[in-house]
């Protein structure tokens, strides 16, 4: 059966700095012009570092559109034309102070994929020298440490609801749960 | 530390079926004005539904914002004011025929919670008596059972990169897996 839903037409209601909006004409596979709302963002990278007692750094930031706090693992948005890789390397320095070495790709996420573009890749890295921290004008975040059992804990007891650090968390321990086999 | 952006203006830029986009002046705890671009949507649920081989029905559809198709558990918008096991019951008969007995609140994920509102509630339920699927006019899919062994090898192996799929599929393990101590 072919799902596909080709695009006839599309209206850009907004273009900005993070995220731009489109609604779409689209045909359905029985022929049906319907509407479809699209978000495009230009996805982002998230990254696990590891330091040397297994403990994984994490960022305690406000979530504006959330309204809340969220304890999440590092995270940042993909500029455009940067491969993840790059992304990876540039964010974790910026937002722990550390740099990673031997970078893992953990895969990707569609974190809402009824309306919205972004991909988040992940990867896995170990803790490599410090070079300092240097935050955006407009980032305030504290930085702890966890395990994983401690992240699986929060995640479990509701509180780390982030979808790239529970796919994060649970990838690393099939990943680390195989290696041991 | 006080990680609050407080909320100083809304300029809504579009009012859709789907999501709505605005863009705030928010308020940094540095004094800072700076602006936010918000994407609200009114959320959705996500259901595992596990009939008695222990398998689980998913979804095979077209999802127009990434291009692409993409397995993953059954799913639905909330409806204003709707709570969500409302929503999980309705949609779950809607999309697989299939009515869900035995709910079990897994917890609730935030896909990107960076600019967008959403939040997607989770539930695990029993297969119940056959009352008939209904879709929407717009809605074409394949529905398939997979069980929690399939689905962890097709999340590792990146051919299951949606979110709530995957924080379900592991949140399900870890519950069945401290049932069993």
């Amino acid at each position: 059966m072919d799902y596909q839903e080709k695009q006839i037409s599309a209206d850009y209601k907004y273009h900005g700095a993070v995220v731009s909006l489109r609604v779409d004409q689209a045909q359905l596979p029985d022929g049906q012009i319907v509407q479809r709302e699209v978000v495009e963002h230009h996805g982002g990278v998230g990254i696990a570092l590891e330091d040397e007692d297994g403990k994984f750094f994490v960022v305690t930031q406000w979530r504006y559109a959330q309204n809340m706090t969220t304890l999440e693992f590092p995270a940042g948005k993909r500029e455009p034309g940067e491969d993840d890789l790059t992304t990876a390397s540039r964010e974790i320095i910026e937002e722990t102070g550390y740099e990673g070495t031997d970078f893992k790709y953990l895969g990707y996420i569609i974190p809402t994929g009824a309306y919205d573009s972004e991909q988040i890749g992940m990867y896995y890295a170990k803790k490599g020298k410090f070079c300092g921290q240097y935050l955006d004008s407009d980032e305030f975040l504290n930085i702890s440490r966890m395990s994983l059992e401690e992240l699986t804990e929060g995640i479990v007891a509701g509180r780390i609801p982030d979808a790239k650090t529970i796919a994060m968390t649970f990838l690393i321990k099939e990943m680390k749960g195989k290696n041991r086999k």
